[in-house]
């Protein structure tokens, strides 16, 4: 299922775990967060998400549907999530709907829509 | 299939045939536009979707993805659209990522992500 990978790079998020997390996105992976722009490769990511990660004390994606056709070789999946991100006894939540493309098991385009004042507001709170 | 019941929706829409679009959705649908709120209530949704659509000439919601599970009594559509709204010879296009519950052939749940200054920079350059 392509649920697989994505629900393995999801956990992998949430451990904080960002190499094991980015071996789940082929080299030349495309991540696009709509309202504020596309990366494109593995590099591009951590560079992305690094530094947003370590923010937070700890990071949950709870999700609340998810969906998906195909399989591993050439899947489709979309989720419903609720990115929470939390630092000391604050927590940033964003609303996020995500879709990704799997090819050969691994997320060959990860794209996720939400609003960027909901973001930006709620880092700022967090400070 | 849910998608079905979605797709019709769509091309009511798309046909600016509000009473036809509404004739998919349940009586006590919730309609949750995630960065702007929801409403309840198939009237409640004639009374968001009215005046917002009576604005343009035209309307076109692109599906680029769609991907389902369960069957039209219970089932769950999310599909990637890039909404376009013409109005002259301008253009409002809002990316949006929508999420669909369905029961008993209509649709109970309609939840749409998008990034609100994206539409209201696009509403304002419509003028």
């Amino acid at each position: 299922m392509p649920t697989d990978v994505v629900n393995s790079f999801i956990r992998a998020v949430e451990q904080l775990d960002l190499d094991h997390a980015l071996s789940h996105l082929t080299d030349d992976i495309e991540y696009d967060n709509v309202p504020m722009g596309t990366v494109h490769g593995r590099d591009a990511v951590r560079a992305t998400l690094a530094p947003f990660i370590a923010m937070f004390d700890s990071v949950e994606w709870v999700v609340h549907h998810e969906v998906a056709s195909g399989n591993l070789d050439q899947g489709l999946v979309m989720n419903e999530r609720l990115d929470r991100f939390h630092k000391g006894d604050r927590t940033l939540d964003l609303p996020v709907a995500g879709l990704f493309v799997v090819r050969h098991g691994q997320i060959a385009l990860w794209r996720d829509y939400f609003d960027k004042e909901t973001l930006l507001t709620g880092m700022a709170a967090i400070g």
